[in-house]
């Protein structure tokens, strides 16, 4: 049966430990679970998905488990530089990048697509444009937790290979009209290069929408980018006709192994949230199915 | 007959007036002519296609006839930003955007795909890499032209709507060694707000290469964006085994009207150069193929 209404997020995909502590893990999942149960609601009630992605994402970022908004992962130079998209089923798109004091990426995207004839504005003419707006500043310090700032450590001093740290938080949505809507939003991967774009306000690599579906991408930004993942899914279902769930597994096992994952929903409802990292924070619900919550495989 | 080497080269797509000046007319044939026929030597030298469109496309950013380099549109605020992507038939990128200073934005694209893992970065820091790395810096206003200069008064005035100004250079090629390789190069949109990011360095939207094929757009940014035009090209090529002229069509059929036009080969040296604007500045050659120089239809 086509679902009414569904919603899939995510908070990241990367090789999240098994030892994940009791504690976070539970913090976590009691974030993914609300935040979805409150946007499924939203979705009830015959709210847009695209105002339901957006904010499903703005409370992603203001939880700082996730690298997004407050909890952001740093740069090189001990700075946060966050980025996002949203992009419609109606082709309408709107991304921000090396954003540093706008508190909501996310919101500032929204913005960039409501208001711009741009697709993508990046730097200080596009915060200027959201604070000319009414966006909510803040100091570049504000993002920072003490967890990003010891990952940067590890990263900088070679400890580890940054595989964790390529998180990103994101949402899908189909609303009652029928309308499908993707955003996305992230911190970027820890230790980048001050500048360094990456997939998620690519339209096409890290964030889609069309008439079919909405996609959200999270991994290594770069492999999402040189295989124009997200933008293949769509095409796989849209000129093979494949089921999402086929389009979405050949596309990823194309990638590097442990890449990362996406969440999808089609016109019909379905939600797929497939991943080759070893976890990816993640919550779905539709008119037709009960909230799910995962991090670990299966 | 298969062709042993192919390419094609823009100089961008608009509303190129078919009253140009007989004199800019014979002086913008005879750089697309000189510049290719110097890129079908090196190709039939055993060139590498990489090394191959990256020249072309410098030999284009330094034409102040082209939006790229010298004779690169201006921004709203009077500035010139330029941006540039390259993509090789293995799936190495790079791409670099919001350059003030670079002289050649192409070869800096070229230095983030062969040192960095980044695939586009933006701003001072890949400014900085670049200099880093030996590219020669200029200052802001080499860039400018009067040509450039008097068509951003005509955008700010609104007496036109800055439909022939989109343009936009690039190159595409097979090499003797079948690998494929596209590169492109723009000073944007004139009036663009400063920040704004095209299509151009958007990987999937502007550029692709992959086994099959290599690709370079040109026209309006956001509808090439908005449409993941290059990928879509590659997928209806891989996916559905359409032609590479059927999907080239097709694709562009899709978008708005006038939205511009591409260029692209394939592994088997077959050259399109389809577009919907008015017309756009294009040359071609191959091992089997004569010299072919173009402005306007047909």
């Amino acid at each position: 049966m086509a679902a009414s209404w569904g919603l899939a997020i995510h908070g990241g995909a990367g090789a999240i430990p098994s030892d994940l502590d009791a504690q976070r893990r539970s913090a976590i999942e009691a974030s993914l679970a609300t935040i979805t149960a409150r946007a499924g609601e939203a979705l009830s009630e015959g709210r847009s998905s695209v105002d339901v992605v957006q904010q499903a994402v703005e409370a992603l970022e203001e939880d700082p488990h996730f690298n997004a908004g407050h909890g952001a992962v740093l740069c090189s130079d001990g700075t946060h530089e966050l980025e996002a998209a949203i992009m419609a089923s109606d082709g309408a798109a709107g991304a921000a990048s090396l954003l540093r004091t706008t508190r909501h990426p996310i919101a500032l995207a929204r913005l960039v697509m409501d208001t711009s004839p741009h697709v993508l504005i990046a730097g200080e003419g596009v915060e200027e444009m959201g604070r000319a707006g009414g966006l909510e500043q803040v100091e570049n310090s504000w993002f920072r937790t003490p967890h990003r700032a010891a990952a940067l450590q590890e990263v900088l001093q070679e400890h580890e290979d940054g595989s964790t740290h390529h998180a990103t938080v994101g949402a899908v949505a189909l609303d009652t009209s029928g309308d499908l809507a993707a955003a996305t939003s992230t911190g970027g991967m820890t230790g980048k290069q001050p500048g360094r774009i990456g997939d998620t306000p690519m339209i096409g690599a890290g964030t889609w929408a069309d008439r079919n579906l909405a996609i959200s991408c999270t991994g290594r930004g770069e492999a999402f980018i040189r295989h124009a993942t997200a933008a293949q899914v769509a095409h796989r279902v849209s000129l093979l006709g494949q089921s999402l769930a086929a389009a979405a597994q050949e596309v990823l096992a194309l990638m590097p192994p442990s890449s990362g994952g996406l969440i999808a929903v089609n016109a019909e409802g379905e939600l797929v949230m497939p991943f080759t990292s070893a976890g990816m924070y993640r919550a779905s619900l539709s008119s037709t199915l009960p909230l799910s919550v995962g991090i670990g495989p299966g």
